[in-house]
């Protein structure tokens, strides 16, 4: 495979957007140490690029970008995949929408999942990105923990979309119970703008609560119209169609 | 009408303090990434110009502030104008005071929104720049969501304020409910001071109601008491009439 | 008066001891705007240098502090004395212990007035500095409000304190009800410090109560062992007496 | 000993390691002023290299980090060590595995300790570093208070500790009532670490309470999952093992 590989300028390039993702992570606040990751697929090729384990960003050069299979197996790398590469894998593998995933351990989406709590759309802040509530994962089972822990957490996440059919192009978010959140887009980079986004909300859905704990979700028709502003073909936020 | 904008100085003006207002609300840590849109009117030529629709502050450049006149028809421009142009336009239409106006959604403003509650008065450092509540509209009618969503925007807000007896000189903001706030000011730099105040004040008010949820707005002498000594033709406040 | 000030170095010194204070709480983020004042007093020139009213941080000058008369009479100024110099005055000429005073409109500290509640003393970070709670006054009164508001209000915090018997070196600071604290010190460099010290203090008290909203304040011995730990003639913290 | 200390490289070298531990935790934001301090242990030379008390981190430099024997005899310094150095020596004589120690005031993991409260595990965050609830002493006796304050403050911590099985290397702090959190690593930058990390544990378990005050802690199996993938013979997070 090597030979393949070092020939490859598609590869080369998809870890350094792969690399560039995972800085633009470690600039936004929203990770201490080495407790995020971002990846990106390539659909033709089969295979993710995806941050190494517990690699500093400071020191994390394009190159330590490890290239894995969508089948799992490492192709190649000096470095160990994130140890949370399989729960990535469960989300390509599972929904062809998904282009980028990033996972944090972001202070307020966090807390939202250690509290067990999904986090209802307060406002249009959320409905501008997310079409309705960010779902929480019910906690992972003993019998799961002990299979293939990061592989059942990817099953997980992908059962709980299924049960509560949310369609990953308009929800871009799941909390994982007692965990934190992953969070997916078109590429990586978009997926760490929607973590960057999750958080905000997340913020703002406590500052709500705090100021009235009764405080109603926002109703559909003002969620759908905010969403349809900025999504679909009918969207007109931005410049698309200015000439 | 190129021809006339070309060479108009006055405009060229305009688009720069509008740019520069702008900036300074890139720069205040009260907008994410395009969050939030800023506008000056010139009652002389009955245009305002305002931040083009969804373009990043990094990028922006003089030259993308878009002028329209208050008619709502674009004057002249390559790019969109703020999605929330028509919201802007009917403040500028119904409230000659009005010279300037900040759209975002900062944190604190932003959640009182969208706890649908106005923002009481609780200490001098609102009362210095707000005599009284600063309200909250209702939620926006299916009605008017499907009609013409941001001039509805405008018109609820309008109505909110003449059924209540503002003064947009005295209070120059309002939250729109479930959405955030649009803060008004003298010029479009004042409107971005002011946004910067509202959100120091909802912070201030949250962490006041954490403290003692019972608290009761400060009185109506204190609260005139402190208005009045930075507002108004009896004001002290500053170096107006220093030598 | 002129003639006496130019030749005079200590107040040269002085004006620029409050310029650096000033620009010190500009920098420790207490302040939004011009929205804050330090002071300090010359015992034996029985005057006082403050900040001028409503001059922006960024374009302060040393020369621009102002000089006046611990009678309250501005001895020599282009620029009008801060709009509280009343209430300074009055702290300087009931307190002799007092060398320094700041007033901000801090978040924390600033909302328990708001809350009108004392802050009281949970920890050792307190215990430190106040030895005990951090008195709130009264609301002032309307009578008090319509005569000259700000000499009031410093007569408003005299009497606090001595009502509470309270010694000016142990306890340096009050919060004003609905207003926001005065802090004081033995220099106006330690008077900013210590309105640091107060809003860390209240952030932590408020953290505090929202973990448990009925902690009850540090025992009376525990108070005592950490403030004489650190102030007095037995304080034992910091390099006194190393050789 | 003068002789011995000036010959000694690895002293030097221990002076500088904790120098730039005392100067990671400046830069972390964990402290305000002079407000903490790191040390780390020579179990050869039976010594601790300490802070000095009270001197500020802008104008520390290695020379003056103090060598205090684990007897608790200064060994050799022109400062005073921290006033906490007894605390310090408690923890180092009763646990052989703990090689450095920081003390902080740091705000969330403070204001747990004054609300008297352990830091509950709410989640996989707080389990990749703690296994299990981070303990908080009872308040200190009067008794204790007024012997050797600093010494028995490490007499209750070590008694806690005890009275709780706890192992220290599997939970790496310990909260003071009424006071803060002592943290100790391996090192003195591993107990900085973990003072960043007690403190974002802290943070989030605040923010869960508030979203859900009867979150209930997570449960044992996913608890020893996080901590043991994280740590121990079968730890497979971060680059062990990879070629």
């Amino acid at each position: 495979m090597k030979g393949f590989l070092v020939e490859d300028k598609k590869l080369k390039q998809l870890k350094e957007i792969v690399y560039e993702a995972n800085m633009k992570l470690h600039r936004s606040n929203l990770v201490l140490f080495t407790w995020g990751n971002v990846s990106e697929v390539d659909r033709e090729r089969q295979l993710i690029a995806i941050k190494p384990s517990g690699v500093e960003y400071d020191k994390l050069v394009p190159e330590d970008i490890v290239l894995v299979g969508l089948d799992g197996k490492t192709i190649y790398s000096n470095l160990k995949p994130s140890a949370d590469t399989k729960t990535h894998l469960r989300l390509y593998n599972a929904f062809p929408d998904i282009g980028g995933i990033t996972h944090t351990h972001s202070k307020y989406a966090t807390s939202f999942a250690q509290a067990h709590s999904p986090i209802d759309c307060f406002g249009t802040t959320h409905a501008d990105f997310f079409l309705g509530q960010v779902p929480c994962t019910d906690f992972i089972s003993d019998k799961s923990l002990n299979k293939d822990y990061e592989d059942e957490t990817g099953i997980l996440i992908v059962e709980t979309l299924e049960k509560k059919n949310i369609d990953v192009k308009n929800i871009k978010a799941c909390l994982v119970a007692g965990h934190g959140p992953f969070v997916w887009g078109q590429t990586a980079d978009d997926s760490v703008d929607m973590s960057i986004v999750l958080e905000e909300v997340a913020h703002k859905s406590l500052i709500t609560l705090l100021i009235n704990p009764s405080t109603a979700p926002l109703k559909q028709t003002l969620l759908e119209k905010h969403f349809y502003r900025k999504h679909g073909k009918n969207a007109y936020y931005g410049q698309k169609g200015a000439n």
